[in-house]
């Protein structure tokens, strides 16, 4: 059997990714991971991701995966750097890809980034796009509650409405053109988001970028699946129970998620 | 030394509880556990509930405290109950006190109760209420937004506002003339509560009566403080990082909390 890529977040957003994975390399094989008994990891410490975000990984590495997709940007930033040195296997996050595609999108080089006070607070995604080009201009805006909305299923909703308005203005203000989705909960109430912005304004989802990067990458070690026309094998886990992300990964996902490819797992024993 | 007591939490909301054994009292040492690396509990699974406050209760037990207050009501809700089976001190939760109130204050036997989806899911409030007054009719209604609100430090704003208008306008439809406070957060939104209910409803508190149980219990077992007219001490323990709690607590408790009595420890281990 082919290993499977594993792909982990602080709870459901990470879904948007898995998504994306199963789009653009059909051929090969998942696990998820969602840590759902722990979510959210935006407003928590960098040390407590980083044990949070290492637990995960010895967990998706006794499932043998050929690398890691870290679908999570809090993660991506406060964890990705330490761990990335601490395995053998390859190992992405979603900020670099996020940062390169909002590069090559803008024209005033004025470029927006929302996403958890984490994120936000290590300014990884102006120093990414300072490296990319010195002349960009980056703002950032932390919005804490859209997790929480999420996560509550609010995706259409006249509160995640006034919430985003009350955020987001404030960065209507500056004068961007482009707006990445630092945080893989956000593509999930994109529509709010775009309405918002104004049309004028590029949103950007590192979802699709990162993707784009894994398959480099898996063709660069040689490690792309080559089992093709077979059906995937997508596995999930979570830690908490497995009900609530059963439902929420039905919406998200293009296939089946059912109590038969959902398990629940104690993440603190790993 | 006299024993402390132990009160712990999923995060900064059982501070209110805390506050009322300080008022009440005040000879007492406290040892605080709040769950900051793990909050908020209130949209997780009973088992997921129950096995964290196992750990926090063992932990609890290494500070040889002589009394346990949950001052969580999802905790005391899903977990209390097997707890209190499997220990030797005595533990109370924060339900049947805020039950008892309600009770007694209410005149037309229309109770409203607030709090988590696991809190309201549970329906242990209708289930003390019906037991201690058989015409009591009881209406819960889950509010999940209003932990991550008051964590994120919005306890007078505009976003609070509307969403509880949401959440309450539905309970204004009943003809209730009291309701439970059935979260140790929402005290902290109190105002708001009491602005969007009117006046004719009153808003019982459960860390109040919880105290006077406390008491009660303290004084029954024989193992109330003796020592008088001196300094309690006051301990503080999270499982993220101490700064957000410190802010936090500081504007809660009538006492200084400081780097020095705050400590983080780390809870998996218990």
């Amino acid at each position: 059997m082919e290993k499977p890529i594993g792909v982990f977040d602080s709870g459901v957003g990470g879904l948007t990714v898995a998504r994306e994975i199963m789009r653009q390399l059909p051929n090969e094989n998942l696990v998820y991971f969602g840590d759902t008994a722990r979510v959210p990891y935006g407003s928590k410490s960098p040390n407590t991701v980083l044990r949070f975000s290492r637990q995960i990984v010895n967990f998706l590495q006794t499932k043998d995966v050929k690398a890691i997709v870290v679908a999570c940007n809090t993660a991506s930033a406060l964890a990705l750097p330490t761990i990335q040195k601490e395995i053998d296997i390859p190992i992405i996050g979603v900020i670099e890809a996020g940062a390169k595609t909002a590069c090559e999108v803008t024209e005033t080089k004025h470029i927006g980034v929302i996403g958890t006070e984490g994120t936000i607070k290590s300014r990884i995604y102006t120093k990414c796009l300072m490296e990319l080009d010195s002349e960009i201009t980056v703002v950032g805006k932390a919005c804490p509650l859209f997790v929480p909305l999420v996560e509550e299923g609010l995706v259409e909703d006249r509160i995640t409405d006034d919430i985003a308005s009350r955020y987001l203005g404030e960065l209507k203000d500056y004068d961007i053109d482009t707006l990445i989705l630092g945080c893989t909960h956000y593509p999930l109430i994109r529509n709010t988001i775009a309405r918002i912005m104004g049309e004028e304004v590029k949103l950007v989802n590192p979802a699709y970028e990162t993707t784009k990067s894994l398959k480099t990458l898996l063709a660069e070690r040689g490690i792309l699946s080559k089992e093709k026309n077979r059906e995937p094998i997508y596995e999930y886990y979570v830690s908490d129970a497995v009900e609530r992300f059963i439902s929420f990964a039905d919406d998200v996902l293009p296939c089946n998620v059912n109590e038969e490819n959902v398990q629940s797992i104690d993440i603190e024993e790993y």
